[in-house]
């Protein structure tokens, strides 16, 4: 099977030419990292990191659903936030409302900036279509 | 084969609904951030990028062996370190403690900040169980 | 088949114990991190995002087609730069030199250094060998 590319109507896709939001190749999904929202610097500032969190795994969910799969199969996620001190605690709250069971291999670090001042986390994904429930 | 759970006595769980130290799925075990310990700031106080560096390599040994695999078969690492001017060489040294012949694909970036005020180095891995040696 | 080291001229190798560019195993190949020139700081500084991300991606391409593929394989790249709101737009240019059709899942994020201090943008990737187009 070739790679496919996988959309979903909860996570708008890019302009041309910039990236994809999942491929899918070997029954493994990749997801690119996901910010709450793309261009609106207003609404992203009514948005704390449990709020943005919330937003990145629905996009995720979205995704891997439309890749025929389920949250039970991602196995890695990948964490980047602007202040791990004030969103570690909401990440952990967002992420209890998406997982359930083993929770994936994880990974959280507090990097400078990320795609836009307003945003506070972006999470990537892999996930091993139908291999779940962990 | 589903998706299983890895733990290994060297590297303590976290409590349920947080993440996962390892899981392995289609052979490939992927290995969460690791860091030296975890919520004791007064004894990793004590340890530097090495020390760190090491305790961060000794799970993440421990986890491939759990998983029925060698250091041998860990292909790609991800390190993320809050000063890289200062930690690089240390962390050379503690990785030839661990690895021999062709060393994995890796990444180094230095970060913001790590899970907690004293932690230097966090390390992610991702290994092809019985593939090696490399 | 076992792990394999895959090299390539463009992108010179590090010294022993470090590191290896890309290795090859069950089809993917992990490709590390790549910084434009290593330990060349003067001729680093002359090179702003948009010619680093061309010498970045130039490497991966070597290394992907050095394994058997091409860039149509890459399904993941992650980019770690150091000034994302002026290095952005820089990459997606660069980027387009090198892809076409879907382009690959991706994440970018500001951290706050990098192998050196004249070095602005590394970037990692993975492909899935013979597996493209996207």
């Amino acid at each position: 099977m070739p790679i496919r590319r996988i959309t979903s109507a909860i996570a708008p896709e890019p302009p041309p030419e910039r990236w994809s939001n999942c491929l899918l190749v070997d029954g493994i999904a990749y997801i690119s990292g996901m910010v709450a929202l793309m261009g609106d610097e207003a609404a992203l500032a009514a948005l704390d990191e449990y709020d943005q969190a919330k937003a990145c795994f629905a996009k995720i969910r979205g995704l891997v659903e439309a890749a025929g799969g389920t949250m039970d199969d991602v196995v890695k996620i990948s964490m980047f936030v602007t202040d791990i001190g004030n969103g570690g605690d909401k990440i952990w709250r967002a992420r209890r409302e998406f997982f359930t069971g083993n929770f994936p291999a994880s990974t959280m670090v507090e990097v400078r900036a990320l795609a836009s001042p307003k945003t506070l986390i972006e999470i990537e994904a892999v996930a091993h279509i139908g291999k779940g429930p962990r």
